[in-house]
């Protein structure tokens, strides 16, 4: 093989949200694939929130990316190449395959994707982790029951735009917050969810006590910060709180925000949970299956946001944190 | 009957620590009771740091105590008069009686005490609702295993001291948190603890480390602040954090201090359980009958801090705050 493989490679741990310069652009040679190894070329790059923890020096659920490592990332694409029994040129997968053009891997962790069941890119989206996650949160972790009220933050991005939906096939009163008139419009109007709150401009208060008349039953969130602390301040008796995400807090450069009105948790016998997908991956399958039949029958949408180009991750990377995507946020990296 | 009755009233909401001046102490004579109703010889007043909270406005878990109302407290009397077929002068019994010499009652919430069981004072400490605390906030929501490292904040504390035996029984390490070098000794000679934590003087964060090498599975957490944060950041996979109370917080008079550290229960899968002890209500004698057990077997010790004299009242609840206290805190109003 002669190909030219190009890679985001982490340069410096950043401080505050990442910059042009904690990033090398770099270049190198596709080697060619050892016993048991597959070349893999990527087709779609999945930017998520949790990248930017993996930024971070310090202990947490996988190691950080070291300096010089090309940038961790979830991604789409196809075998080009395989000396692994189990993978042929021309198959679809799905694996970690970092901010680069070409990945070779020893198949670990690297699973065929059917194209058949869904869209390649919706094999990010509503099939994809982000899927998984808020499939096993809000069903295992969360457990609600019809007739809930659920809240989601972060509703119009990945994860809680699934959340809200599969509250809603689950017979709950689904409430989204978001950020601006245009997502919560789309939440609304395009997923079905009941209410939205948009914590731009509501009264944050207000709002819950009006789309949650009865409290909050579960609440699924992606954000941490004062929306965090608001939704504490409304819990019902016997709630549970999901602890997904924070990304208010991971481009903070002042104290972390911790969660003022945790006391709710006592006055209300109520429960604050943290889980991670990965935990879940045995059942990735089953999950697959129900969300694939959903989507087919029209009771779940899956939207992507998808910006052409690998040369564009360090600023499509930031419309994370600065709120400006909807729905899924990918690169596309090349045509299959 | 002509019997002066001497209370103390709230005056006005404190702001911080409460202060003389949030008090009155009124006199007036006892009224006779009507059919149904009972006259109770207030023995022993419970000193509770929950006590705080009732003086705040707002909404909790019980109603605020209105100025000018009888301070609430849980005491232990002796019945002199009785027009309720339940109960006979001479009955020891417990109740919510408030801070006051006599008190006059419809019977609701009044227990008949066993003094054989255990001397009367150890009826609002060790088989007390502190202890009930203990007892269903460890074992029911905690759920320990054994060979878990339980932690305890709080430790010399009464619902803390009695939660730290509990785990010992239980076949669990318990390390307790407790500020000064006579507390930590006694949690460890006295009553058994494996290790103690002085968090006015040691590292938290190498100490935890150096006490629970394995991490904290139960947190069981009275305190709040800092000393939560500094737990949080030693969570043990799949670990509860037990909110107790928050005892650091309560005559705060900045904005609550939330978990900083709260992440980690994401990265843990952990879980922070609020719980109050009054849904075990049903399970009161299950719970004092096995903890008199342990008691008359010499697994569970009891410690009483008896002041004297109801008049010392303002002064003496404030010693839980400053963390003057040892063991279940009380004031003798009168001799059986």
């Amino acid at each position: 093989m002669n190909l030219t493989n190009h890679q985001f490679r982490l340069a410096a741990r950043p401080v505050g949200m990442p910059k042009r310069s904690d990033w090398t652009y770099s270049q190198e040679q596709v080697p060619d694939p050892k016993e048991g190894e597959l070349v893999v070329k990527a087709l779609y790059i999945s930017l998520d929130p949790a990248m930017r923890g993996w930024m971070n020096e310090g202990k947490s659920y996988v190691p950080p990316v070291g300096i010089g490592e090309v940038m961790r990332a979830l991604a789409l694409g196809r075998v080009i190449e395989s000396r692994n029994p189990k993978f042929a040129p021309g198959d679809f997968v799905s694996g970690t395959f970092g901010v680069q053009e070409y990945a070779v891997s020893d198949g670990k962790g690297v699973f065929k994707v059917d194209t058949r069941m869904a869209p390649l890119p919706q094999h990010l989206s509503a099939l994809g982790m982000t899927a998984m996650t808020a499939y096993f949160g809000l069903l295992d972790v969360g457990k609600p029951k019809p007739g809930d009220t659920v809240v989601v933050s972060g509703a119009a991005g990945a994860v809680g735009s699934v959340a809200g939906q599969i509250a809603k096939i689950k017979g709950c009163r689904a409430v989204g917050i978001a950020g601006g008139p245009e997502k919560c419009r789309y939440i609304v109007h395009d997923l079905g969810f009941d209410a939205a709150i948009d914590y731009k401009s509501d009264d944050m208060r207000k709002s819950l006590k009006e789309h949650c008349p009865r409290g909050v039953d579960v609440y699924f969130d992606n954000v941490g910060g004062d929306i965090l602390d608001a939704v504490l301040a409304q819990l019902a008796r016997g709630a549970r709180v999901l602890i997904c995400g924070a990304i208010s807090q991971y481009n903070n450069t002042g104290p972390m925000k911790g969660p003022a009105n945790y006391r709710s948790l006592l006055v209300n016998r109520a429960s604050m949970i943290g889980f991670l997908v990965f935990d879940y991956a045995e059942r990735y399958p089953e999950a697959v299956r129900e969300l694939a039949g959903w989507l087919a029958a029209g009771k779940l949408k899956s939207h992507e946001d998808i910006v052409g180009g690998l040369e564009t991750f360090p600023d499509t990377l930031l419309k994370l944190f600065t709120g400006e995507n909807c729905g899924k946020l990918m690169i596309k990296v090349a045509d299959a």
